[in-house]
């Protein structure tokens, strides 16, 4: 049976440097405070700012609500955006996309400030995880990834890794990151020929496959790690991951399992990207 | 004996693109032109420059140079960058690096506007190119990779392709343009693990090793296509690329001599988004 990464285990770890970072701040009288620009009502939106607002209250993180009507004009999204990068009591902001379709989502999203762009959406924040610079963030799933291999002493150099999806949000990312922990890495998509013997290959496999519990025992083989970015509700309701889990578990090394995985890492991630900003805005 | 694939036939047909593009515009009197900037006496720089200025002269672009002293003052350099992104006369501008070093690239290079940026040197450029974004222009060697596989009919979808090196001026960005043609990618590099084996299962080779004849025929095998993007002086003081030419050429397909090959590609495609830049700046 493979062994269980948890999300909890990492958290536990993550939240421990966030808050010894919270303290130091505080005895500056500073307070690491993140801006959550929602536009509209959507369950998902709310279901995460409520996660993002009690994980803050756990931390010693501020935050404060931007809530504009579901028809808001584009001019009033952008002078919101305007005033919170000019705030300098907020150091990062989380954006809920994608946006109501009468708004030009480029614009806005690029509006915001790289150095507040803790989620990591902005052209420059994504031009920063392509050139390995330290210009914003990276987007906080593969950023959780990495801690995910990172916290339980999974080493990448030289190790053959197969990232499933190219995505902007985590496969893109996730590969970049990953070769600049000099990882040898393949990126599989839905063009791939045979995936199966292609993600074989490989010693560690990122599935952001974007589909419930495709990644089946015929990808994997014995001594891999797999870490399982998918988030989806399968026939019966329940939550599950792109990696049949019962499958993979029998087969491989390590798993990352859906719920309890790398899903709730994402937030600490966006938690620590916002202390990281404060302690950079005030040097 | 592998087929060549030539720079030269390659060059004959975006040429003739080119110049068809240039005769529209001048029906609309406007000459495309190419801005170059240059610090110092760099015979490298001085040698590209004569060769770009050669190439426009044949194709009907002008170009404008830009010369600066060695010892040029860092608002000197941000001046003329800012007269010659204000110049609506000049729709793209090469700006030759490394620069000296009292000088901070990044602060000048980012002074350029995206749009006249058509050597792909500024952060958003590099954001166009990860994000498959129509921002910026792709670095003139991976963009001219692309297009010998593209003169050759050589369709990369589905396809292995492992690119060597990981370099943000070749190997990263041809990584994301493989993939935008939906080629299953790795990227290897110094701390890939055993690169013969992973070489061999490409399809398509791509090469950026940056020394001179390292891959060999131990890392090739039968119905390989290689793309050697290599320019190396060899003990004999002869041009050379990254692969061993006398061994890949009696056991691959296909492959792009040095000289010969991707090289002078490289100015047609930078002289291609001269043009292109003048076609957008006009609409």
């Amino acid at each position: 049976m493979a062994k269980l990464l948890l999300g909890k285990e990492v958290n536990a770890s993550i939240n421990e440097e966030i808050k010894a970072k919270v303290e130091k701040l505080k005895a500056q009288d500073i307070t690491p405070a993140l801006g959550i620009i929602r536009i509209g009502e959507r369950e998902d939106d709310i279901a995460y700012e409520k996660s993002a607002a009690k994980r803050c209250e756990t931390l010693g993180v501020a935050y404060e609500k931007f809530l504009l009507p579901a028809d808001v004009k584009e001019e009033e999204v952008l002078k919101t955006i305007s005033q919170v990068n000019k705030n300098d009591k907020i150091h990062g902001v989380l954006l809920f996309r994608p946006l109501p379709k009468h708004l030009n989502e480029d614009r806005i999203v690029n509006a915001l400030a790289v150095e507040k762009d803790v989620d990591g959406i902005t052209d420059l924040s994504m031009a920063g995880v392509f050139m390995g610079k330290d210009m914003g963030y990276a987007p906080c799933t593969p950023s959780a990834c990495m801690k995910v291999l990172e916290h339980y002493g999974i080493d990448c150099t030289g190790k053959k890794v197969v990232v499933i999806g190219r995505s902007l949000v985590v496969g893109k990312p996730a590969a970049m990151m990953l070769l600049k922990k000099n990882a040898t890495v393949t990126v599989c998509h839905t063009r791939t020929v045979d995936m199966p013997s292609v993600v074989k290959e490989a010693d560690i496999v990122v599935v952001a496959a974007g589909k419930a519990g495709v990644i089946d025992g015929n990808y994997l083989r014995e001594g891999q790690i797999v870490i399982d970015v998918g988030i989806n509700v399968n026939e019966e309701g329940k939550l599950c991951g792109d990696v049949n889990f019962e499958e993979a578990e029998k087969i491989v090394d390590a798993i990352t399992p859906v719920p309890r995985g790398v899903g709730g890492v994402t937030t600490s991630i966006l938690l620590e990207h916002v202390v990281d900003a404060a302690i950079v805005q005030n040097r």
